[in-house]
């Protein structure tokens, strides 16, 4: 049998472009992934629920994590702070399993850096018009914050060239099975398997 | 909306492992590939059809289309020529059109080095044991072949690292779903398409 390290994939793109949307459609589908769930400071919104959607910290406590370094990454976007806890990620993918983050870009940008191995997936606006409606149509945003995200979004998809793989979010079918894609052939790079696959033919001559 | 060349993806492996099975199978399933048939001298097997399996050529006819540099590759292999034409292959990628290859190790080596950006997929056989029986079984091949065959099968499984993507051939489906997800994700990359989409998001600005 192969024996193999979980992978830790990484999906990011611009406030609005629907990461939320994607990454509860591929969890709805089979799927062997673990999610890590966030942490956040900024407030639940309608619908959402502690464990599951988000761990919802207050500010004291999220700096308690950052100062005694519990977080792979952490951010701070519009006023509040977005991480994910070390380390289930690391105990999960040392038992086999892919772990499965969806964060904010410069979150993203923090994990590239401490865990290089990680596949980063941007996902990207079908057009920024769209982005902008979709923006608009959450319905939880002030004028101001909304002209900030697209400034933002304008700002992280000039970051783009750090990921692995584009996915236009056109439609969340389609990007799902892109992204069920990208990870099933990730599993196939020969330089994650080569090695094990000699062994098992030595181990037979 | 996003133009794109085609992609050339080779599928390749040790003789029995079943390439041609798996080529088959993929593309009875929906796909917009197109398959590049090979061209042999050696004869043709029960069942075969000219123009389908292979162009079946004559030493003659084969070695002056290799005078002619009328070939992406080609390999003599148990006596035998096989070689892909080089025309179509580079029309059809031009077209935006993905082009598939099923072609013997030393061939793929060839391409390898006239076209590194090619996508290489190594089939790789789920033992040496069930190799060997896939052989013999196939009947068509006297005992000197059969062990000819299992002994270039170990120096062509020492050629894995030329590889991007190894696929374990121990079910036919299983095989040609993760080919499927190569094909998908391998449009997905950052490097073939974020620079076009950067453009996209431009154009709107």
């Amino acid at each position: 049998m192969i024996e193999e390290k979980g992978i830790l994939f990484i999906l990011s793109g611009p406030s609005g472009v629907g990461k939320g949307t994607v990454r509860k459609e591929l969890f709805e589908q089979k799927t062997d992934l673990k999610y890590s769930i966030s942490m956040t400071t900024r407030e639940k919104r309608p619908g959402e629920i502690d464990g599951i959607d988000y761990f919802y910290k207050t500010n004291e406590e999220f700096e308690k994590l950052i100062q005694e370094d519990k977080l792979l990454e952490y951010a701070k976007f519009v006023n509040n702070y977005y991480g994910t806890p070390k380390e289930y990620v690391e105990e999960t993918l040392a038992k086999g399993h892919d772990v499965f983050l969806e964060i904010e870009v410069q979150g993203a940008m923090q994990v590239k850096k401490n865990f290089p191995e990680g596949v980063f997936i941007f996902l990207f606006p079908p057009s920024l018009e769209e982005l902008k409606n979709r923006i608009v149509n959450r319905g939880t945003e002030t004028e101001e914050l909304i002209l900030n995200r697209l400034k933002e979004a304008r700002n992280e998809i000039e970051m783009m060239d750090a990921y692995d793989y584009v996915v236009v979010n056109d439609d969340v079918e389609k990007a799902v099975s892109k992204i069920q894609s990208i990870i099933q052939s990730e599993h196939c790079k020969r330089e994650r398997i080569a090695a094990q696959y000699k062994k098992l033919l030595e181990d037979e001559m």
